[in-house]
């Protein structure tokens, strides 16, 4: 019998928490696992395995003899207690934006820079969801044809701001079918039959704070920031699956064609393009799936080597919960599971 | 007491058919009208001003007697009675999409080109929904700036498809949320709680022609060929007002404060940008409204001279109905409501 791991789940009742405990189970890392949630939510019951586990109360000194620590708790909680962690011996997958840009931290996609993982220091950064389904498509790309600029306008399901914005896109869509005012709480306005164009807050050049993460989570993952990125991020009400429409401007030829063929061979990717066939990617196709699709690639007429493809993905799975746990896979495989001193 | 003329509505038990009558009758539009439609919905009645009419069937000799004709009965019932409407004196502004390539036929958004309407033999024709919101905003920047190229992501209403596409989104909504399948019958796939990168027919060269579309319908409206525009048209779950992520390049410098001290004075156009107090264009504001919303004006960094903003308008408003009644009333002022011999 291959080394049980010792797994702290943090967060574990939210969407990625839940989502990050299935994804354990299905691919079978080897690991006993503990859930860890705030005072609030501690004592309930999360499903794991045929059973259930109990969920304890994440403190100062929770992570002594832990191996592996998923952090899915909101930024204020990594901040806090990811270095605690890390000192105790347990390294650390975040997945809040609270490490993403620290350059000590790596921000991993295995796909794209699983060798950034080499000099970990007890943390690593799992990056933002729009992101990932992106860099997971255009690193293959970038490596035949060199990017120079992406523009990106992002499609986001509630999901993506976790359990409360499910509940509430469903709610809106029954109070406005029967008649009702929508009554938004969870976002600034009305999510049910409407497109909401902020996500996250705006910062001090009118972008939004995910709109900005997509351009720098994307420079530092690839490991080059000579790739510009301009992003307009919008929530719509869709439950799960992220979708995007990225326009490429490559250095070097490439043709609709020509990608195809690169990104059939790309790992966790598939491609799902036959337009005759009215076969594209969908959220709800992509919902519940490990692979980031991607189709409608089409040559871009209005400059020399340019592309335009529509990227989809499980933003919970691949987009978080996933990817996460392919860092942890990762991290084994390398024998890194451990903090140095 | 003005002239009374003499409006033939053709495809007006529909959803734009029923728009233009509401909108004629909004606006003052000084007119007697009558309804009509295939011999499917003749016999029907159709409300106007304090009463209803009933709606007649559209035959060969129907438009002797009248002065103008909206049409929105789809692109074949257009290319058979629009030439005969005009054989008989009857001036077509056509919602379809038969005429608007043709370059004897002018291609008119008041706001934009209302001189072209000089020139119209007879046919004008109306364009695209996605298309005439992007104009209104881009062409007074364009006087000032000159745009290069257009990158546009859009997010668009069901009921741009018509009538039965908004009761399919109700249906299937419905259905998902108590547990049962969507069974698509509209669109070939679920539109609830979903995204689909497809909109019209596939053409050639991969793309929609939807976005093919916005493509061509914009250098005719603009009046300048040099304009290069690369859409991606996408369908979303909302009932009424199409969203527009547009990211334009220009010849000159221009500022968002700039962008914005000009579009606060042009026609048409309504400018709804503080995102601070969580102010932007929205289809649930557009909605039922005759202006074109303009917001997140916002520098794009990775080019010399660009902008990304946020378009949003009624679909069915200024998207089509409303715009076909705008050029009316520009017909009548300039004494063009007449076909030439």
């Amino acid at each position: 019998m291959s080394k049980q791991w010792k797994v702290a789940v943090v967060g574990a009742t939210g969407a990625v928490g839940r989502e990050m405990l299935k994804t354990l189970e299905q691919r079978e890392f080897p690991c006993e696992v503990t859930p860890f949630s705030s005072s609030r939510s501690a004592g309930s019951k999360v499903p794991f395995r045929d059973g259930e586990l109990t969920v304890k109360e994440l403190k100062e000194d929770s992570f002594k003899g832990f191996d592996l620590a998923l952090f899915s708790a909101g930024g204020g909680t990594s901040l806090k207690f990811a270095p605690l962690a890390a000192q105790q011996g347990c390294v650390v997958v975040d997945n809040s934006s609270a490490w993403r840009m620290d350059p000590k931290i790596p921000l991993v996609v295995p796909e794209v820079n699983a060798h950034d993982l080499e000099w970990h220091p007890g943390i690593i950064a799992n990056p933002n969801c729009s992101t990932i389904q992106m860099v997971v498509v255009l690193k293959p790309l970038h490596d035949v044809a060199t990017i120079k600029r992406v523009v990106v306008s992002t499609y986001q399901a509630v999901s993506g701001t976790g359990q409360k914005a499910i509940v509430e896109l469903e709610n809106q869509v029954r109070r406005l079918m029967s008649g009702h005012e929508a009554n938004p709480e969870v976002y600034p306005h009305q999510i049910a039959f409407n497109c909401l164009p902020q996500i996250d807050v705006f910062l001090e050049n009118e972008y939004t704070k995910e709109e900005m993460k997509m351009v720098h989570e994307t420079q530092k993952i690839m490991g080059d920031d000579s790739i510009k990125v301009t992003a307009t991020a919008v929530r719509v009400p869709v439950f799960y699956g992220h979708s995007e429409s990225v326009n490429v401007e490559f250095e070097k030829p490439i043709t609709p064609q020509g990608a195809r063929a690169i990104l059939s061979q790309a790992p966790g990717v598939r491609v799902f393009d036959n337009p005759s066939e009215k076969i594209y990617p969908m959220a709800i196709v992509a919902a519940g799936e490990d692979d980031t699709f991607v189709g409608r690639i089409r040559k871009d007429e209005t400059i020399d080597n340019g592309l335009n493809m529509w990227i989809v993905a499980d933003n919970i799975r691949k987009g978080a919960a996933l990817n996460a746990v392919q860092i942890a896979e990762e991290l084994v495989r390398r024998e890194l599971l451990r903090v140095k001193k």
